[in-house]
């Protein structure tokens, strides 16, 4: 049969040892965070039914991959068709949805890789992991609050003190129209104007917002690429209108300050009040919980794009690399269960970007990678001695020593110790005829390039003790 | 909008926080047997070009999810069409001829969902798991006893000793046609009719083998069924053949005695002669390492489905289930990689069945699910007292208990007590208004039904004792 190219499809990645070992650290750090906090792990499928995963929204615009059994008939039939999981987040609900006796709250963590169909750029694949936390059945801010403190408390472990998580809540820009005094189905087309201002400037934004519609032509503007220039048309506020949302635009200063602008702002704005309690109680409450100050601002300009936010929302940024974005994102959304099922199923969460924030951490020095997490190689000197090899192998692994015997085709000593070196092991055991003629084992200590050599009855003891003393 | 059924895609599953918090506790001891062998982990995605997957064999009978972005067309492309992934060996050999500096040997292990598109049946699931390790870059026989002796590890420390691990050679069923003077074009189908022995007796199969075969219409036997009942056609072998076939099959007696047997019967026939001595090299070997010799045996009804072995194979089983089938799985693969690149990389490895596993050591009550992972529950007497109840919940996480403050929306203190009961949470803190008045804390002991009223300050040190000595 001809060859295969032993090529990765467009838009994925391996991760090799060298990454996984200290991506698996991360995670477990992670984890244990997640679980200090009271939450326990679940897991969906991979799979989902295409109906569950868009709802049937004729405006799903997430790019999916379908799947199906390979042979079968392309079934367009929206029960039965079926396409690989987004986010974790849906999935949740569904579950949530088909279990109505599960305990409430119900706080829940998972991993898992999600898959979204997008060009790939640089650094940017169609499959990663997400590490999500959620509490299903609370309707209070100090869940939100919560949320929050899993966040700071993560980075922490993780970065130490250089991030910073913030925090809004959609309600304030919900309360937008009502303040300034325009027409609701105009703010769809008013937040996307908004969110260009880190990059067109205060100005342009207001300009545009008193922009007048484009004659009713039906056909709005193609979003693509629209979001960073000014556009030649635009909703038409109202002189008053303009200058109410450069008033709101202009809010700035420390949480407390904010906190304090924002109520004078919004004064009689029902929504955007209730919003702004919540707020004061996720402060208070994180205060309470001591989670450090330095750590967290409420921050006007978080929004969150994901259209099923319905309060609080969350991000976290590194300092020392905010042009990657956030690398945690969540919010409230009090209403995604009701997409399965009547009644109240009010629930807040967030997922770290596992992948971004491993490349994060990695580019900012914060992990060293290493080739192998192998303490011991047994070299092979004499094939005739091999069970001397194995029954030493076997003993260092009884003892707790992640441990080779030497496997390799090459046969010569030359082979085995480069193969330790380059792969950085940091103990080798060598037994050559002198040794096997003394009862005696050679040891090597890597790092510190001597050997030593001891009683073979000590060779655990001599190994164990060079271990302890490195740090690998 | 109108609601979404919230049911699973037919074949696959969830798993709730009981079954989760004991199978990562599973996969947790796994991973550290894989690591103290000198394993390193290793992640692929789950899509790959479907190419990679069937190595464009035209007789590749697996079941496939095809995958595609939505919306695209459907790319039959062999060089682009996607599938997702049915094992994790086939990704490895992939891996390894896309980097040729791979470290040699290259030991990695590797846990990951495989998916198969087959008919989901009582305890089958179309996405199961996998957690497989091999060494890629050695011929030896110790490398495939070193596989045995991990296999054997693992079930030790997660079954304990009711199980065995059994192994054969390939070679020996390819030096049948040699020995009992068949032609090796009928191979196939006379392994095919001893594989049906277990169900249909000796006799059966010595009968169908000796079976002329059907007239040259062209069209095999459909294989569907066809394994558990005595076919009307054969492969049509001589009288002396089908003798020798059930001297074969006669074999029997310890690992010792069969090798002997078995030298005996294959005299001078060469591939199985090479496969003896592979055995003698892996027997050996287990004993050098202190393999326990009541946990493995040669056994030559150990043949492995899967194409690509072409050494020795290995199985495991538990004794006391021992109609669940195989566990374990694995062999020794030396052309797999040259599917994607010429020169030699001998391979071999094993897989464990997660979810069968897992299923299998409830079943045996080998493990004992529990709710959650939370230690201890604040609850919630009085709202206004909040930022106390959060207070002791950050002193309480930052100790390292994993604690829960009453998140939930009854606010009830019946409410929260049938929480922590329901959830086995085994420390609950009580502060209402008099221990508030006094500056002290209750804390109930849920497993010894007793409670006790402490100084405030003494919370984190009463609830960690009540933790030491209970063992949750």
């Amino acid at each position: 049969m001809p060859r295969v190219k032993p090529t990765l499809a467009g838009g994925f990645r391996d991760y090799g040892p060298e990454d996984m070992i200290q991506r698996q650290a991360m995670i477990a750090t992670i984890q244990s965070v997640f679980e200090r906090f009271g939450y326990d792990p679940l897991e969906t499928p991979l799979v989902e039914r295409r109906a569950v995963l868009t709802g049937n929204d004729p405006n799903f615009r997430m790019h999916l991959f379908d799947t199906r059994i390979a042979g079968s008939r392309i079934v367009d039939d929206p029960e039965q068709a079926m396409a690989l999981r987004f986010d974790l987040t849906v999935p949740l609900a569904r579950f949530v949805a088909a279990h109505p006796d599960l305990p409430r709250p119900f706080k829940r963590y998972q991993r898992g890789d999600v898959l979204r169909g997008e060009k790939p750029q640089a650094g940017r694949f169609r499959e990663f992991m997400q590490f999500d936390v959620d509490i299903v059945g609370s309707d209070q801010a100090i869940a939100d609050a919560e949320i929050i403190a899993v966040m700071v408390e993560t980075l922490r472990e993780l970065v130490g003190i250089r991030f910073s998580v913030r925090f809004n809540n959609r309600k304030l820009l919900n309360g937008l129209p009502e303040y300034a005094g325009y027409d609701s189905s105009l703010q769809a087309d008013v937040l996307r104007i908004i969110d260009k201002q880190p990059k067109v400037g205060r100005a342009a934004v207001l300009r545009e917002l008193a922009k007048p519609p484009r004659a009713q032509s039906g056909t709005p503007d193609s979003e693509e690429g629209a979001d960073q220039v000014e556009a030649a048309f635009g909703p038409g506020l109202s002189a008053t209108a303009v200058e109410k949302v450069g008033a709101f635009l202009d809010l700035d200063g420390s949480t407390d300050q904010l906190l304090g602008q924002a109520s004078d702002l919004f004064q009689g704005v029902r929504i955007a009040e209730e919003g702004l309690g919540e707020l004061r109680e996720i402060v208070i409450a994180l205060r309470s919980m001591g989670v450090p100050e330095e750590l967290w601002r409420f921050d006007l300009s978080i929004a969150r794009g994901l259209a099923y936010y319905t309060g609080p929302v969350f991000e976290a940024f590194l300092e020392d690399l905010p042009e990657i974005g956030s690398v945690f994102g969540g919010g409230r959304y009090d209403d995604l269960v009701s997409r399965f099922m009547a009644g109240s199923f009010p629930a807040t969460g967030v997922s770290v970007g596992i992948d971004r924030l491993f490349a994060a951490l990695k580019q900012l020095g914060r992990i060293t990678t290493k080739p192998t997490l192998t303490q011991a190689l047994v070299t092979v000197m004499d094939r005739s001695a091999m069970a001397d090899y194995l029954s030493m192998t076997g003993e260092l692994r009884r003892a707790g020593v992640r441990t080779m015997v030497w496997l390799g085709m090459e046969t010569g000593f030359k082979a085995q110790l480069a193969y330790a070196t380059r792969q950085e092991i940091p103990v080798v055991v060598i037994s050559g005829s002198n040794e096997r003629h003394d009862g005696s084992v050679t040891i090597k200590d890597m790092a510190r390039r001597r050997q030593t050599t001891v009683p073979r009855a000590d060779l655990v003891r001599t190994v164990a003790s060079i271990l302890q003393t490195s740090d690998t």
